[in-house]
């Protein structure tokens, strides 16, 4: 494989679907998680080609491969993972929950780029109706499960795709690189902030002589419990600075 | 709020949808997931009428409700997120990653869990077409975007919503959180504070008639990315009208 991105061993799989609907819909969850690599065991003959509609996702149809059994579509795979809806006593499977079942495959991804030759990862997918059956998963290093509610545990095809490969793609190395947003207001910000409030309500009669520490305080603690970042502490001066003029004005 | 599940308190809100199958996904979604609260705002009439067919999502969509504008379906929610396929740059609001929003996301729906009242949080999604408009993001606390590809970063609705609640509901870190001590303001207190500031710098002058619009939302957005509690909305406001009163005695 000595793949560019370590995504490019990892194949979808959809095993006997008949509903075009839905194999448009995996197509454009394939490209937007950035997964190429489509493949169909017996698709409804009508369905796959009305799929090749979906969303900025013809490419990956058009390039998607069919074969007659899972045996054949799964042949080149180092790892093949089944997803189901089912429970763990129903299974004779080693089943993992899609967060830690994800971080597996995704480690797996990893480990496969670095090789000259290959072997991807399938993930394989039911149809509709029946999921995958026995057959299909005798095929399976193990299965993953998408924790669903178990009074409604299946999922649309199409969605149960975009969730798994959302698992299989975040990932928390990179997304901790995320830039910071803003800096947030500095003391002397808030400070500067507090006082001019305080002039400003002090014109407007708010207050009160007797009071005044403890409204200084009350002011200065209520701009503290405030996310303030640095632009909007911009903004909370100069608002204040105009009401503060146009409050002197009419004196 | 009170609630028997912290999921109770999510509320998942589709800002003019107009595909029946998307609404219907989003609500067989929510039912897998075990979210139970749809709120749709202006949605396309026919769309919303053949929606009613979702596989086991009958209920959540007959329990759906309806509202005219963005403001009142969010009007008793403590926490605004908003879902986006754009990049940072583009926008002007907080920017988080699903990973870490929907674990704020988890976070905070554990504590509202806790309080004897009040406060939802709100899970905007925009039309299929154009996404939230401003207008829309400005009643939001902040935003969250899917990692998906730059070059196809636009999910299919009811994919989105699938992948965003996948996110929130896997974390059992969430219900370790102990309760906060005081309620947050709610998008009405908020929206209250945001009209009487809005008075407050019109009588001013600080809000000029050729650039309304924007400061509007430019007022909203600061309000909405301040940390507030239900007491300090109070203050301010108190704090609000009585600047306005003198504004207004001085004319």
């Amino acid at each position: 494989m000595g793949a560019a991105h370590a995504l490019d061993a990892l194949k979808v799989v959809l095993v006997a679907p008949r509903n075009p609907l839905n194999i448009g819909a995996a197509a454009r969850a394939m490209s937007n998680f950035g997964v190429f690599e489509l493949r169909l065991v017996n698709p409804y003959k009508v369905a796959f080609q009305e799929a090749r509609s979906a969303v900025k996702a013809h490419q990956i149809l058009e390039n998607a491969k069919e074969f007659a059994s899972v045996a054949e579509a799964v042949a080149d795979c180092a790892l093949v993972v089944g997803t189901t809806s089912l429970g763990p006593r129903a299974l004779e499977h080693p089943l993992r929950r899609l967060e830690f079942g994800g971080k597996a495959i995704a480690r797996k991804l990893a480990a496969l780029q670095g090789q000259a030759t290959g072997g991807g990862v399938a993930l394989l997918f039911g149809s509709e109706k029946f999921g995958l059956s026995n057959e299909d998963m005798s095929h399976c290093h193990w299965l993953m499960r998408i924790p669903t509610r178990e009074v409604h545990g299946s999922m649309n095809l199409g969605q149960a795709v975009a969730v798994c490969l959302y698992e299989i793609v975040r990932n928390p190395a990179a997304a901790k690189v995320a830039p910071e947003a803003k800096r947030e207001a500095t003391a002397e910000e808030r400070e500067r902030i507090a006082a001019r409030l305080e002039e400003v309500l002090d014109r407007a009669g708010y207050v009160h002589t007797r009071t005044e520490g403890s409204t200084r305080m009350k002011i200065r603690r209520l701009i503290y419990r405030m996310r303030l970042n640095a632009h909007d502490a911009e903004v909370w001066l100069g608002m204040l600075r105009q009401i503060l003029w146009k409050l002197d004005s009419r004196q």
